[in-house]
């Protein structure tokens, strides 16, 4: 069994996400945002310390084998571009610091796991990480999105046990998977 | 006393300078840089492993009460500014990991504080870092700019103390201090 923690990183909020994967089985641990509105919003060192030590909380609390990081684009605002990284920085070095493995997918990647079409819009995302993951409601769009990121590293790493078992149910499996069954 | 840790943060090479700061008294401890060529290129969690860690163990190592960081800008390459900022939120993530207050000053700030011209070349700055700390040799460029946000900061916080004693001497030292002399 392997335990993944995605995140999906922001300046404001960056959700997390846990799931556990066993083969082709998944399982909700925990999800939820951490949010830097307790800081000014121009004391950007503070802002990055709650989004550092956030996700350093996250992984002590949960323990994760493995991170996926969703890997951010440049905005058209430059200065919204800058500010996104530092927070993805800041968000991945409380990763790495603690030693975990980080694998980087993009949303488009990501929605494809989950939905099935990289042009999916995020209530789609919301509504298929809620039955892939058997919740009893739907989880708030960046907890869903980084759930999502846990499910598509999950996805890639099956993929690969896949590929080296070369078994016909592997391929089964990962086809309806795409397909957005849960099982 | 107080020691200032300055950062030159970059995604290839983040400088760093250590000085003491004693009044209007500036003495050099160390400086350098942190490269992050041993990584991957492409593996960018890794690059801001060795960034997180570097900062981290500069800390532990010279124990500095606070930190300079120099405000980056926007790149005329969006994906720069982007990888930038990573680098940026790393080096920063290591710093308020460690409780340490961070103050910001722009490359324009730190060359007027250092040079009394915010349009000072790279060398100008490197041989006034020289002569402020007394060094018998010239520092390279990324660990120049680490020191003279250092002393950028000495400065601010040497104006603020002057400011609040309101004695002619600060005055004269702040005065003396543009104009790049040692003292």
């Amino acid at each position: 069994m392997t335990r993944i923690l995605g995140i999906d990183p922001g300046l404001q909020t960056t959700g997390f996400g846990v799931i556990d994967v066993d083969g082709p089985r998944l399982a909700y641990v925990a999800s939820g945002t951490i949010k830097t509105a307790s800081a000014d919003r121009g004391n950007l060192p503070a802002r990055l310390k709650i989004i550092f030590e956030g996700v350093t909380e996250v992984i002590a609390r949960y323990t994760p084998d493995q991170a996926s990081v969703e890997i951010v684009f440049v905005n058209v605002n430059p200065q919204s571009t800058l500010l996104l990284g530092q927070a993805r920085g800041a968000a991945l070095a409380a990763l790495v610091a603690r030693g975990l493995p980080v694998a980087e997918h993009t949303a488009l990647q990501m929605k494809k796991a989950v939905v099935g079409t990289g042009s999916a819009r995020k209530e789609q995302v919301q509504a298929m990480v809620s039955r892939l993951l058997s919740l009893p409601g739907v989880p708030g769009k960046d907890a869903a999105d980084a759930l999502g990121l846990a499910i598509a590293q999950a996805h890639a790493g099956h993929s690969l046990a896949a590929l080296a078992q070369a078994t016909t149910l592997a391929r089964k499996t990962h086809a309806s998977y795409r397909r957005g069954r849960v099982y």
